[in-house]
């Protein structure tokens, strides 16, 4: 065993976890990386089937192969009666999506072939082919409708607006959905996907461990959950509101939903992919008030940031545009985690396999700072308790 | 942001990933400290519920305060008709009772009190509260039997007994158990925990971060499953055979299960602790022949391996005794790692419970050793794929 550093970082900031071949995120450049592509060259033009393959074999498809996993992942989709059944109990107990998500991806059957790395392919297949429908039926049940059987002869995107408006969807929205999905399907070692790592660096199965993802992710300090840059739009109303209203939140010090990043110090490169998607997308379909004002309240954000805080360099965020994307395509926002899920999901499998493929387990270690020497007393000659 | 280290530990070792005040493992000198107390000073004398109490709260319960305690797990005890629904479908499928108890923990519905803290403990004491109660319907249902409800009016030990036998356990099965479970309660940084800790840190719930535990626990990797230690002993069947089958095992190059720790290099003090818990419990009940027998099977593996690997010091660890308890209490080998949850439950509520109290996000980097450079080519146009 090394030696202890001596010195420890809280929340293992700076500490180098794993090595990978999945995304590379470059904050001082801006630059995302998946799989050897940026970002703004693969997300626009691939569809969600070829960034999973992408991720999962470390090459695109050709024809033939991206044929085969198309219908290899739409064989998949359809859900066991015990997880319908359990999202219907959840629906009734109007419980969180993102809670409903993590019973529904429980409840799903490990593969048991007895090779472990394809059992682990098995269960990401699974996953990947089944996390729409979940969330698809979830939404519907928690409106009171019936869930919308999966269609084989659709895309995965296009499938998951079918099965959420009981409609097929505008091809504008389909290809909004795709390129948002290619945007957020991997961000290096982010808390969920460590998680996944860690869980599956035991060597259990891949459904514990995108599970325990499911968990991290829902927590606000997590990241992908954009509602709040598109309530400040919805709360400004109008063009000739915003720079009254902007200007009163930077002068009580407050922070602007959708500016800046605590990774990226010049541009969220993800976020000039879905400024074009989402330029794209309110072009063809879709509210063009709503996008029209949301571009005036950017607009006058940054300008406001630049006189407020000059030297910061505070640019938009993924999250506001992904909140104009989803907006867009009729989403409403407590289905924007969960929608951000079904395009992580092969992010965090991809992390899955690669740590099987040559695994360590974590183990790290930590520092006891409690009580010694403590000696038992019975209960009934203790002093009286404090709790 | 710290500068990156510029090396890189597979699976965080020799890393410091966190402070904690619940417990100290000290390999070197054989030594496990928990809130304070050593091992062998905590967990012959107090009963679960003390455990716990001292595990939340960092002192010891005087007797009013564990009255009220037991009460309050007391009446939490009983599931949801969802949770039971669910482990009825899984015993249907024969699912690994790790994946039972997986799929059941994260059906249970997290506290939604507005104080996140408040919230946190309400998860935990529902969490310790009914994982039992999982863990026996579903080793009821595997076996074509009707779960047996909780009673109130049993402590927590005498209580998961009653539920998996139908009827009151001796006195004695009662003590070993909550023994085992004081063992077991905490151990450091675990992947298990470490886990656990991951996941609340983005702020999310403890039902989540603890069903992430429970899927990192399922893999061999971990450790807490003893089962194999106890199959060598049946294996071995009479004490006349053991020399001559442990001889050859050596000779093979085979490791002996139940024997050496990757931590502890002197002696494992839960393997003492469990040593005198499985003395006390077969002179009181059980099956002394296997006693008996097990005993003499580990003299003679002690005796071959000082003779075979004599700078190696290799001692009993703390499987073969866990193995001898939890069979003395009439535990089948599936039941093992389970049980073990229940107890270790209390530690992974401890830890998120510390953990939220002062959080710091879990964010490590990661190095990127993939392509770079890829440029688009529309399927059509791509080369024969390999995959």
């Amino acid at each position: 065993m090394p030696p202890l550093s001596s010195s420890f970082s809280a929340g293992l900031e700076g500490v180098i976890a794993a090595q990978t071949a999945i995304s590379s995120v470059d904050g001082g450049k801006g630059e995302l990386v998946i799989r050897g592509f940026r970002v703004e060259e693969l997300a626009p033009h691939a569809s969600f089937e070829e960034t999973d393959f992408l991720l999962w074999h470390d090459a695109l498809p050709d024809a033939a192969a991206l044929d085969r996993f198309r219908a290899e992942l739409a064989a998949q989709r359809t859900l066991e009666g015990h997880t319908l059944e359990l999202l219907k109990a959840a629906a009734a107990r109007s419980v969180h999506p993102m809670d409903a998500l993590r019973m529904a991806c429980a409840s799903l059957v490990a593969a048991s072939v007895p090779d472990r790395i394809a059992s682990a392919r098995q269960d990401a297949l699974r996953l990947v082919a089944t996390f729409p429908t979940i969330v698809a039926a979830y939404d519907r049940l928690s409106h009171g409708l019936e869930p919308v059987e999966p269609r084989e002869n659709l895309s995965h995107a296009a499938n998951f607006l079918c099965m959420l408006r009981g409609t097929q969807a505008p091809a504008a929205f389909v290809q909004a959905l795709d390129t948002y999905w290619n945007t957020v399907v991997d961000h290096g070692l982010n808390a969920s996907t460590f998680t996944a790592r860690v869980i599956v660096s035991t060597e259990s199965d891949v459904i514990s461990a995108v599970t325990g993802a499911v968990g991290a992710l829902k927590g606000p300090l997590h990241g992908g959950a954009p509602g709040p840059a598109l309530e400040l739009v919805f709360e400004i109303e109008s063009a000739d509101r915003a720079e009254r209203i902007l200007r009163r939140r930077l002068e009580r010090g407050e922070r602007l939903m959708g500016f800046g990043h605590r990774v990226y110090r010049t541009r969220d490169p993800r976020a000039d992919v879905l400024g074009a998607a989402a330029e794209r997308l309110f072009e063809r379909a879709g509210d063009r008030g709503l996008y029209e004002l949301a571009r005036a309240v950017e607009a006058c954000a940054l300008r406001l940031l630049r006189e407020h805080k000059p030297d910061r360099a505070l640019q938009t965020n993924v999250e506001f545009y992904t909140a104009l994307v989803l907006h867009g395509i009729e989403f409403s926002p407590e289905l924007f985690t969960p929608a951000f899920a079904c395009g992580r999901v092969a992010g965090w499998t991809a992390h899955c396999l690669e740590q099987l493929a040559s695994n360590r387990l974590f183990r790290p270690q930590s520092i006891y700072v409690g009580a010694r020497d403590r000696r038992w007393v019975p209960a009934h000659e203790r002093g009286s308790s404090a709790t």
